[in-house]
């Protein structure tokens, strides 16, 4: 099935322990497609700036990604620069140049109208509602946010969950929109206000999916070394989003499945500087993950 | 198959965000001996002063806890006092008087030799493997052990964990014995000081296993309000090594099952204060709460 992805592209400068590099292709658009296309058909939108080279482009449709939607506006491309620290937990955001973004207004092609899965990256509230509605009749519609919206934007960005069948977000922002400390009952909160699945992002303790009243946890895989953290959010929800759009199983053993794809996409993400690893992956290493992560939970009763 | 703790016990002082109480029964070898009674012949060794009521030690007889082993010194027990914030995350000791506990030196009554597991409860390591040399026929001797120690007696601590099979550390404990910040890395670094069996207690992330080249990982079981966190560690240990000396199953499944149970029981243990949950505990509500677990981590590939 057809999965669409509205978000940023964007030029990133990361710095970690290890290493550095500037100007690499980043954004949540980017590593969320990319992701997602190991897993089904993806199209994305976006807007870039006229410094977007035809070598980023060429990284979409080498991964049959379809990039109709993607915008090219006179002006410099979104453009974040972030370090982390020794333990690779949290980014510090040293500069964000919004660009070309400050205006963007995501424009819908016809050719995306019959998608059958949406995920509104994380963007200005009123900007994902307007994609969402532009979809009444999709089969799951999910979103992400982060605190920058929580702090700023709360009641636009409730009108959005309000609409949206799906949130995907983290667990210190879940605690900040929730008000509450407690997992179990900011997930609570967060589906009152409209979301009728809720999936947490732990970062290196991995993820859990409420859903009625069933809870699942899948753990973050042990990876020996974390290259670079960017982006493995975005990885994260499309390796979920795409198991989904692959399977069209929205059952709660096809969301199951679809949370432990996320924690195998972001743990390939994080091995590697920026997009590296993501970019030449093979399906036999997703399915050979997918494995260990059924042999590291399993047990018999 | 029996079971044998040496230990701490204590009175405690706790205060939590909501409540506070002084003076109740607790110690490393009390929350480990009375979880691990639900599971198996459980027998401990410890000192307490002449302070120390026949109300704290009917605790343990009306669960069937050989204390044999237990000492009466002229003194006051063990006193500890701490806080804990509104995460419950970290208690803070506000105060801590060994009295008694400063010449501690377990004897091991002659009907304990034959315990076939062993748990030697976090006090100094010289201790630890003094008692630890008396069992060298025990099918498995496991060990714990704190900052504290890691800090002040690290060349005591490696001594004893080159004699013992199996060591229960915090997350934050396993980084600093181990100097690595990676999970991975940590378990293997602590594996070469002796233990061939690593289990890793993550708090609310709940807890892993390493063994030779497999992982295996438990969630935290999640809990609408956490009450008071003190005990949990050693709760868990009792829950896992009662469960290991219930089926005699060293087996790599059987060492899942019982991290399972590990986890099973701390998750009671800070649903109220002290060891009031743990006291009226009923093995149905044991039992659903170990296929709770499994409903929470289990998918199909």
């Amino acid at each position: 099935m057809t999965l669409l992805v509205i978000g940023t592209l964007a030029y990133d400068s990361i710095e970690t322990a290890h290493a550095s590099q500037s100007d690499v292709l980043g954004g949540s658009a980017t590593y969320f497609s990319v992701t997602a296309s190991y897993f089904a058909s993806v199209r994305g939108g976006a807007v870039v700036g006229d410094d977007f080279g035809d070598e980023a482009t060429s990284v979409f449709t080498r991964h049959g990604i379809d990039i109709q939607g993607l915008e090219r506006v006179k002006g410099k491309t979104f453009r974040w620069r972030g370090e982390y620290d020794g333990d690779m937990n949290e980014a510090r955001t040293l500069d964000t140049q919004l660009n070309v973004f400050q205006t963007f207004s995501p424009k819908i092609p016809p050719s995306y109208l019959a998608s059958e899965f949406v995920f509104l990256g994380n963007i200005d509230p009123p900007l994902q509602l307007h994609v969402r509605q532009q979809f009444p009749r999709a089969r799951l519609v999910a979103c992400d946010t982060m605190n920058y919206w929580i702090k700023g934007k709360l009641e636009e960005l409730k009108r959005t969950l309000a609409a949206v069948d799906l949130l995907v977000i983290n667990e210190g922002e879940a605690r900040m929109l929730s008000g509450s400390d407690n997992l179990k009952r900011a997930a609570r909160e967060i589906r009152r206000l409209g979301p009728n699945i809720i999936v947490i992002k732990r970062g290196e303790y991995g993820a859990c999916l409420f859903k009625d009243s069933t809870i699942f946890f899948a753990p973050g895989y042990p990876l020996e070394q974390v290259r670079d953290p960017t982006g493995a959010g975005d990885t994260f929800a499309g390796g979920f989003m795409g198991q989904l759009a692959r399977s069209g199983d929205l059952s709660e053993a096809g969301l199951r499945r679809a949370l432990v794809y996320g924690s195998v996409m972001a743990s390939f993400a994080v091995e590697e500087f920026g997009l590296s690893r993501l970019l030449r992956l093979q399906s036999r290493e997703i399915e050979e993950r997918f494995q260990e992560f059924k042999t590291m939970t399993h047990f018999d009763v």
